[in-house]
């Protein structure tokens, strides 16, 4: 016998599949979810249903979108010569949280790990390429995360798009503001002191 | 505009409606959600609905149950004679776990809160009168939480019930095993000098 009746340990379950969920917070989540009201608990499974049937990928910078161009991309106000270049559409959003950026993005899906078996055609690189060689990108800001993966990933790019003769920049490296130099790591400090800028 | 596409808002606002569930925990999740394989996200879904359709409460004991009689009452290897009172099903669940008990129970649904307009007639302190009236019940076990209000229901039940001749007893208080005295607080100290037990 299981934990707990069959239906009850069937939501458990799912809980437990989202990453950083443990068993304890999917229990707790699953007995809040059964003393939601009816029609919150249908508006729940329907906002699932209905995020996985209408969510899909914008065709131009495979942001997500709920139309063919993400509201990004059909924006004739935003600077389209500029792309930059992000792992996911979480990193995408927080760039956008800053509002200081107005080109538009390219969302790669991930960063190059061989180990994972992940290589350049399970990203969207090519059609990366494809957006720089039309003449109209002048500059494309790579801002994958500050790994390893992501520096890999910077650098395989930035030497797929020298040809075209389009700008590739990188995001700038150095202390968080209102950190704490004692907490800074090694290579952080390293990073911040060599591109340190003239006062 | 929101921060998000509004299929994908919902999603974070329903999971964000779970308790303890703040805006970036809900966040990650409801990305996590889309990016589940179809029937997985599909069997999500259903596992709330059927969860709530499918679940309800045992006439007898009020724990969580599929059919009228939850596994625990419909058990007769159980001994029907004692009756452990708990809060919720959670409560129950935690005392189950321990393998040690063997009587039935009975789910209050909470605990006496005037602050809250939680009176007995909120709670299912008139079903737990009529099964101690029925002449098998022999001892009740209140294990209601050690806070005010667990103390304050465990005097209330006690007092309604002696007129049945059941008896009536209460967790012991103590300090928890593994623990440190060090960081015992001094109302479980208090009690556990109180409850000390002859070597």
């Amino acid at each position: 016998m299981s934990e707990f009746i069959a239906p009850l340990e069937r939501l458990v379950e799912c809980f437990q599949r989202l990453p950083g969920i443990g068993r304890k917070s999917a229990v707790r989540m699953a007995f809040a979810t059964l003393e939601l009201e009816d029609s919150r608990a249908a508006e729940f499974a329907d906002a699932i249903l209905s995020a996985k049937r209408d969510i899909r990928r914008c065709v131009c910078c495979f942001n997500l979108s709920e139309s063919e161009l993400c509201p990004i991309c059909s924006d004739g106000t935003r600077d389209h010569a500029t792309i930059c270049v992000v792992e996911d559409t979480r990193a995408l959003m927080s760039i956008e949280r800053v509002r200081e950026y107005h080109g538009l993005y390219h969302v790669l899906g991930g960063v190059l790990s061989p180990m994972d078996g992940i290589g350049p055609d399970q990203l969207t690189v090519k059609e990366l390429v494809a957006r720089c060689s039309d003449g109209e990108t002048q500059e494309v800001i790579i801002a994958t995360n500050p790994t390893v993966e992501g520096e890999t990933t910077a650098m395989y790019i930035t030497k797929l798009l020298k040809p075209f003769g389009v700008k590739v920049s990188r995001l700038a490296y150095g202390v968080p503001v209102g950190g704490d130099l004692e907490f800074a790591d090694e290579v952080t400090l390293y990073r911040a002191i060599e591109g340190r800028k003239t006062l």
